[in-house]
């Protein structure tokens, strides 16, 4: 993530793995959740934030889910209705389901099957917020398979090229696949120039958005850098950013999830229905197709390759998507995960009013 | 395709679908690929002009692959050999084969494993170009499937974030899936900036490079627009261009095609070994996940919602990947398709030379 995503260091509080878990669980069960999905949704959101990727972590999203369970807009006990089922598919109706209660299983449905016969995937409806979708292509990858996940990331908030009105919404993407002593490959971003959440976030440290991210809400792309509108008060433009810079290729792909996650699932068109979107999960068995211990070292080969092209003049070092993720997490296991301040109190004070312990310094 | 990659008007030689694909499977078989092969391998360039993607028909393509017969580069008469098959999984060495010629043979049977499996895919490997990634997505369409068609297009070509060395090629990406009246979702594009056989074409009639499409041999993105450069004296920028405008989705993006198409087939690292890339079809069975009527239905919903969305201002229309494409479709079908003179006079010479009867004009 940018570093002007980060929390400022001087409002940073560095809270412990276990102990912003534990806080978390207990305000999912609190919200209904029963503690084992109370669990898994929570896990979610911690390797988010481990991984750097605190823009699906819980700052953004648990007092959200809280409202969302609190106004009975999602369902803390669902009743997955598996609607289709194949050897190698699954598509499932989530009966309301938080998408990150949801998610964990889904994805574990499709490596079971990709064990069985090769490749797998599992598209499911009726669900809410997933959180990104990088947490479930590495489950994959972290019991060796290639992992991939979309979600149609709610519709109406992202024009097309030539376009004045929004169609579509963030349709995030991920891969991931392992690698032997390399960190793993881990490539999880929105299909827009920049996710909704990083504008939050942006906002709430006063960072200031680039040209080309944003559109007015008359649908033109803002070209000068401007301090972060709240939502609502712009649209998403698709990976590209303007049609002279190809956004063509960020909204084909957006489209391509909003087919798979929406009208693959049977869940119908994001935009026309107004629904907030389906979800995918993919897993590919590799040793269905090659020796896996080959895979590794091809992989290990590949990833240090990348990390010894030499830089540009001003920059340090070439990434690839998941290296700088690993390193953030090992830190972060080792010297707590920085939130800013502003979180920190909400949980606090969220625990004091709700009788819950907690104990996050 | 951009207005400046298209012929000049009055560099136009119309060419009717029919005497094209007769010289082109001429000229094929003339190279010694057997009757069958040179003619479902002319296809896939021909549906490409047909389709407006010029760049990867005959224009750019033939000359070359000719040449690669003639230097035994490239093997006419391949013995595809299957090293390892699962219910849904397959990878295959192509024996030299060109990718237009193995292309079509794996996409099939990806097709018929999923027809049978509910989704399947093949990876191919040792083999030469497969001139996008297009025409194999469609093949699966037509047949009432999602297709989808990556192949890691060379290496050393393009530099990624932070670097100032070329790592991967053009990895280009394709899905497709059918509607019922709408004209179907095809989206085929490069993960660079702009597909190479593109710079070549505006090369050929005298067209600028946009900003940030290209960057030098120092590995600097050329942030001004110049006059389009020989294959050699440039490198390629991922999608989004520059560092600031989100080129690690598109780099992102060209790794997974380099570990689906490379790592998981067997092939080996594109850069490491210097290969020119492994091919990845994969076909998904709509019925698998729903009923492929509703699909069908909500596919007619969706893109009618995006193609009358208002145009912004200074924009005539909103289109989505394929649209184009389809009615480039018709109208060259009915008229003709729009060759350079130049092409058409190689098409004449190389036939005179090679005493292939030819009929163009």
């Amino acid at each position: 993530m940018l570093e002007r995503f980060k929390v400022p260091e001087q409002d940073r509080v560095y809270v412990s793995e276990n102990n912003i878990r534990e806080a978390t669980e207990a305000i999912l069960r609190h919200s209904g959740v029963p503690a084992e999905e109370a669990a898994s949704s929570t896990d979610v959101l911690i390797k988010n934030d481990l991984r750097g990727v605190e823009s699906h972590g819980v700052s953004n999203g648990l007092r959200r889910y809280v409202a969302e369970y609190g106004s009975n807009a999602l369902n803390p006990t669902p009743n997955f209705k598996v609607e289709r089922e194949t050897k190698t598919t699954m598509t499932v109706d989530a009966d309301g389901a938080l998408g990150i209660h949801v998610g964990p299983w889904a994805m574990q449905q499709a490596i079971d099957k990709a064990k069985e016969f090769g490749m797998a995937a599992v598209a499911v409806k009726n669900s809410g917020h997933l959180a990104g979708c990088g947490y479930y292509a590495m489950m994959a990858a972290e019991q060796g398979m290639i992992g991939h996940c979309m979600t149609a990331g709610g519709a109406l908030q992202t024009v097309p090229p030539f376009g004045s009105k929004p169609v579509m919404g963030t349709n995030p993407i991920a891969w991931a696949a392992p690698a032997r002593n390399m960190p793993p490959f881990l490539f999880d971003v929105a299909t827009t120039q920049v996710a909704n959440n990083k504008i939050g976030l942006a906002g709430r440290i006063g960072a200031d958005i680039e040209p080309g991210w944003i559109a007015g809400l008359d649908g033109e792309p803002i070209l000068e850098p401007i301090p972060a509108p709240k939502i609502g008060e712009f649209y998403s433009l698709h990976i590209g950013g303007t049609r002279e810079n190809g956004s063509h290729k960020g909204f084909g792909l957006a489209l391509m999830n909003e087919i798979i996650c929406n009208e693959l699932s049977g869940f119908g068109s994001g935009p026309v229905h107004g629904n907030p979107g389906g979800h995918f999960f993919q897993a590919y068995d590799i040793e269905a197709f090659t020796d896996t211990e080959k895979f590794l070292d091809d992989m290990d080969s590949l990833l240090q390759y990348i990390v010894d092209v030499p830089p540009a003049k001003g920059f340090e070092r070439v990434l690839y998507a998941g290296l700088k993720e690993d390193e953030d997490e090992k830190d972060r296991l080792a010297n707590g995960i920085p939130y800013h301040r502003e979180v920190v109190e909400w949980f606090e004070s969220y625990c004091a009013e709700s009788g819950i312990e907690c104990n996050l310094r």
